[in-house]
């Protein structure tokens, strides 16, 4: 059974100042957990109903799990629902960032839910690591982590001034831009850093003074804009076609 | 000044029997409510914050605006935030399935967000026009209607028999399967039906029956599935850019 003072950690580190104070951070759900547990990341601490232990004995054979109701972990949960299992997982040090291939980078990407979805398309479409302006969403956010559907296993997000990465930076600067050249007719590099802008202002004038390339998805209705999200989804598979 | 009724009103057509019941639906929010006023459709009831109706005052001359305050429509409304206008709006006609060009069918995609972000993107791509399974989420939920950011008033989404509509259709069937010929080296003809599955069971098997073409966004990382909103936007844009 859960503790009382865990059931308060957990609640806690729905909140970012607890998240960064204690240096740990939740995953919630069967999917998020489960992905956790094959990827074979360190847990401080794993709470789950006793019907996800019994379903998942394998994957559970050499972790310690603190059994508890799911009344009991809805409670402390941010999710209304699929609390089956809780994990408390030690925020990983940074890996450095490593710019020889293909980089997406994300300026401003300020909505949890938004930054979690293009983990996830950024996961299918290959891509190990996110360069995250310090303007973006907490990549610890229990939305983001639920959005993800698991790729945050897969998918380093790092955090860093990205102005000053992009600056010493020689190769190619594509950014989504609502006037760049038809992203349809571009002719992608074998390398580059793929800047997306925030959802209500687009790429920062000092991160598009950096960019090489402004390209556009081609509209072909009525629509103002397209969510930040699909629009990475898409360039993304405008890139990744040509490989 | 709203009366109890008139609030009343808003608050039971959240629910899906009351639409249907007195055949209106809401539109929340500035930015929805604009896109209808700029679309000159017919309006059964505006309420509108004083903000919001000194700074539209163009768009709004011949309506007629019920003055309420914010706090009174956050009470009532669907949103959590961004209650500066609500409208009741008539449920229109179905107007006939055109299916003579490009048309995008959705097979039991049931969560109103994810519908919502669909008719965003297909306005984007410049369809009038979505059909929708029985089995999909209704059009008119508030979140759906919220999450296409105005598109709600250029693209019709229509309700039908899709089984029956599918049979009589002589035309290419495309359906977005895991197992599918690769959407880039796809020769996409020039007009035809795009089916775009569920979110937890893909396209039913008797509308598989009928698919000729099953098409696939190939995976070049870890992630199991993407969000059907983002799957339809990368291959719509994929029809989309040789046209």
């Amino acid at each position: 059974m859960a503790s009382k003072n865990q059931l308060k950690l957990i609640r806690a580190l729905g909140q970012k100042k607890y998240r960064k104070q204690y240096g740990q951070y939740l995953v919630q759900g069967e999917k998020n957990v489960l992905e956790l547990l094959v990827a074979g990341i360190k847990l401080d601490a794993l709470f789950a109903t006793p019907q996800f232990i019994e379903q998942n004995q394998s994957a559970l054979k050499h972790i310690d799990v603190i059994e508890t109701q799911e009344e009991e972990l809805t409670k402390v949960s941010t999710l209304v629902s699929n609390n089956a299992a809780i994990a408390i997982v030690p925020i990983p040090e940074e890996a450095k960032i490593d710019l020889s291939g293909w980089v997406l980078a994300l300026d401003g990407v300020s909505d949890p839910g938004n930054l979690g979805t293009i983990i996830r398309v950024a996961d299918w479409y290959g891509f190990k690591q996110i360069v995250l302006s310090e303007t973006c969403a907490d990549q610890f956010n229990p939305k983001t982590i639920s959005a993800t559907m698991g790729s945050f296993v897969r998918v380093n997000s790092l955090r860093t001034n990205l102005h000053g990465l992009l600056s010493h930076y020689n190769g190619p600067v594509y950014g989504a831009f609502l006037n760049g050249e038809n992203v349809h007719r571009t002719v992608f590099t074998d390398k580059g850093v793929l800047v997306m802008g925030s959802e209500s202002h687009g790429i920062s004038p000092e991160i598009e003074a950096l960019v090489t390339h402004k390209i556009t998805i081609p509209a072909f209705g009525g629509a103002e804009s397209l969510n930040v999200a699909m629009a990475t989804g898409i360039i993304v598979d405008n890139i990744k076609r040509h490989s």
